[in-house]
């Protein structure tokens, strides 16, 4: 089991490789948050590219260093790439990261979430309500928000980490958990839900970082320590949603090291405890 | 018919509802304006949901609390998910919007349009031309631009609002009119014109305000009144059209009842006279 | 062959012409970058129009003054709608630009590329490993990365500016050429490389001043110093990408032909030499 001290040195690390050698993330996101979702990768230092067709998707993320399958806009030229895609990927061996946007009692997309999580999602991230819709025991949200507290979703998160993945429930407190162990990270600000994309874009940052180690519980924990320290700098920074954004952007283009030792606040539970 | 001082005086409490209620919005809208459109509704304080593909469309337009139908880019899965919405709207009775984009001459939404208006769309917003057109007594814009002044367009909206829609003009000074009355709204800047997505997210809060209350001219008139007025709180903190946008929507997130009452500009007119 | 000060004189009339008569530009482009483009379009005085479906694209070419072509996420009904697009800009002998993203290794796009490639563009657009991909003496690019340097490209560049199309390779100094000349242009920033659509939103760019003129090349030199030399004056107002992409729609809302003398740095060369 990792201590916090070992996930804050982990995650900052971790930013600075992912500076350093900029992970190709292929994006197979919804509609409304592609463009958000690359600047966020961009100002990062990551290398987004949205290849989201059939017949190109599947070669693509054999090459990608991680994948993001976010189903919130999930048309059916998508579906099917969205699929090929995560063939690659496991043929590959590369992290895919699946994000099941309003699940519950959508059909097309509850569905498809349901056929990817027997596919090995190396990540599985997603509000509460989600988290609970996708593992058999809720009816899911009403589009993006989240009714369920995070606590509520602890089970779900379990039973969903049981077959191997990485599960990470967004809040005002955020849970990441594996099989060993559950870590709470305490960053971040409410503003992040009062623009669009806010979560959907932290899944394209965990499947950069998990592109970067084996170790997918630290690279999870890592970029949502970054995602929401760089959040928390912006709101100081904004004056409402329309401002946080571009400072937001900003904040991650120049988030170092040492934000992360002055604000991260983890805690590292084992399961069982 | 109601006074200038009603229609204010309702859409101060409509404002303050909206906040506190977060109406669900359903859009299904074009791929330009999706991010914006999300954001300003999330600015607001109503909860966006892009669900716009078939099989899903349908069953979540009857949970929403209004449903935007914007034909700015209409993919051949979109104008199913379309048809499938405006039934679930219908057969659930909340009202739904139809924007119909630079209707007129492009064959294939021009012809959706024309099937749209019949399904007796509670509210119809569009430019001078989208209107004359949609009422068939005009070609039609080239594009989003609005060739036609509000006031050539009046006839036009009286014809569209006699099968019982509230119909918006969106000009320079707005028409909002209805089988009784018409209201003139004269807030607003140029500058709303230089950014994509100003008129469409219009739209959008239109139809989060259309879900508060059944008084669909009230709703529509206090929806262009918190728009305008934003945007002219806006302008003055902006350096040109890219400041702008983020202006906005802090300036949408923070706008009160007072900014109203200091700013709006409404004038009603009875219709015969 | 023109001279770096009939190049400047050409562009900066060009720049006052585009705001004069603001020439209406369709753009089928990725979903990706349709708002940044459809903003940058507006903020510099052009009216952009993303018509993009099959049954309308072709007609709507037709009247258009000009069309980009983008293939960034080529999905199925796009891929139709750009082929009708096409043959109506040539129809009416109209200028369009193709910007092959991505092309090389991935087999949809490519094969489109190359078809698009023989329907004789006005411009061709990309980045070094584009252009080396397109012209068949590479294997392209990792998505919109340019992993090739400029100079590398050029003999690339003169291969398909062979068939009549005038040839902009995008890096830190631009590459504009014809069968007659080549153009170095040296303005820019690099933080256009860290915000999405940096070099997408410039095609539509040069779409725009295509349409102004019958001088191909000097209209694609006026679409660079205009879109280069906004990007510099607004790296100065910005603290990150974040802040720059405002900034840049600010700047090519406010600039003008002094800072284009001010600032332009065009150097020409005769081929052969």
């Amino acid at each position: 089991m990792r201590t916090p001290e070992q996930l804050l040195s982990f995650s900052q690390s971790a930013l600075l490789e992912l500076r350093e050698r900029s992970p190709l993330v292929q994006c197979i996101t919804n509609t409304v948050v592609t463009n958000f979702t690359a600047n966020v990768l961009l100002a990062l230092g990551a290398a987004p590219a949205m290849v989201d067709i059939p017949k190109e998707a599947g070669s693509f993320a054999e090459l990608a260093s991680g994948l993001l399958i976010n189903l919130g806009t999930p048309h059916a030229e998508q579906r099917e790439a969205m699929l090929e895609a995560v063939s690659g990927a496991n043929r590959a061996d590369s992290p895919w990261l699946l994000d099941p946007v309003a699940v519950g009692s959508l059909p097309v997309r509850t569905a498809l979430a349901q056929q990817l999580r027997g596919l090995r999602p190396s990540v599985i991230r997603g509000n509460a309500s989600e988290i609970i819709a996708l593992a058999g025991s809720g009816r899911g949200g009403r589009g993006v928000d989240a009714a369920d507290e995070v606590a509520a979703a602890q089970e779900s998160a379990i039973t969903l980490a049981a077959a191997g993945s990485v599960v990470a429930v967004s809040g005002p407190t955020d849970l990441i958990l594996d099989q060993q162990q559950r870590v709470l990270s305490s960053n971040g600000t409410p503003i992040l839900t009062r623009i669009t994309g806010g979560g959907c874009a932290l899944g394209a940052v965990m499947a950069a970082f998990a592109g970067l180690s084996n170790d997918r519980l630290a690279s999870t924990v890592a970029a949502v320590s970054v995602y929401t320290v760089a959040a928390e700098i912006a709101s100081s920074n904004s004056q409402g949603p329309g401002s946080f954004a571009p400072a937001f952007l900003d904040s991650l283009a120049s988030i170092g090291p040492d934000d992360l030792a002055a604000r991260a606040k983890l805690t590292v539970v084992q399961v069982g405890q």
